[in-house]
């Protein structure tokens, strides 16, 4: 922690700091971002749960965000236009940021289909804060899945500018992890991030979960 | 946690969800929101860092949000009129909300001026989640204190819509702490809060720092 001094008028009030250090300290393990990406239905989010139970389990301190906490919330303001797609994932960016100062394990689960938008986030922090995780399934794939029933809606032309049909997705070009989501089970795809987190020094290893 | 089941062409993909009850049993102690208000100088954010040092040495996780790492990142596009202002504190009551369900104490250091955007942020969360805190200091010993300069500047013109000047603020009507900054000691003031948190249970009683 460091300290400085205000001198007011009659009092002094030091002007003290938890550092992230501090914070990571305490808990034994740093902060990050896992910044889950892909088309709607890869299973972005599944699988950023169930990283998120696994870290848990081994006593992290996690926090998943993704459509249902702050679609309705900080971007609750935002539509689905180029522009707004752009502004939600700055907002993420930014308030990720803070949540990896605040030497939290970050999960987010957002299309993100713009590579300049990622990358904006990825610059955002220092290196080795921001790990890109591409969730690569194919659109037949998430078609045929289509759980909340979308695509079939995006088809008959009820939803405007989505991703995959009338919205490009644009691939990471160098992404930290890619999770084949379409081809693999959640336990094979979840040990993949496990072990990246692992790999970069995020986690303590230990046996597999 | 709770887990439910999606059933897709070949795999079975678990939704699993660690929620703020296991962050919060896991930490052994709550989440919330310390909402400081007053005056430029009124020592928010001096007190907010204090109040951290005090939880940190308790094992307890914080995060303080404030000018420096918000209105240069989240709301680097606002400004400070009425307006945006009024969105300022929107996304700073939905990002604490989050950290809240994060299961971490956080405690943001605004003059958030108007009374309707505070209650605003105190409707977005459960009962019990937010707590005002005024740091109450006449604008007389804040100008004279004048840390930064910007009251000089204010009375020069300089800066518009200058809370106190020429921008109002809006006493807290209820909050559920008054701490008389301008008056008390930084370690008064201080433990003040800490007692707050332990009669509302969210950090567990100990011996005083």
């Amino acid at each position: 922690m460091s300290s400085s001094a205000i001198k007011s008028s009659n009092v002094v009030w030091h002007e003290s700091a938890v550092t992230r250090g501090d914070r990571e300290r305490l808990k034994s393990h740093k902060g990050v971002v896992l910044w889950f990406t892909g088309l709607s239905g890869a299973g972005k989010s599944t699988l950023a749960h169930a990283v998120e139970e696994a870290c848990f389990n081994r006593a992290c301190h996690t926090y998943v965000l993704d459509g249902d906490n702050v679609r309705h919330g900080l971007c609750g303001d935002l539509g689905f236009t180029a522009q707004d797609r752009t502004e939600n994932i700055r907002r993420i960016g930014e308030m990720s940021k803070l949540f990896v100062d605040a030497g939290v394990i970050v999960l987010t689960a957002f299309i993100s289909p713009f590579r300049d938008d990622r990358e904006r986030v990825r610059k955002l922090m220092p290196e080795g804060d921001f790990l890109e995780i591409y969730c690569k399934s194919s659109l037949e794939r998430c078609e045929e899945r289509d759980v909340k029933g979308l695509y079939r809606r995006a088809r008959a032309g009820e939803i405007p500018e989505f991703t995959g049909i009338s919205s490009p997705y644009e691939e990471p070009l160098n992404p930290e992890l890619t999770v084949n989501t379409g081809e693999w089970s959640i336990e094979k795809s979840a040990a993949a991030v496990l072990r990246l987190l692992e790999d970069r020094g995020i986690l303590r290893p230990c046996e597999r979960v």
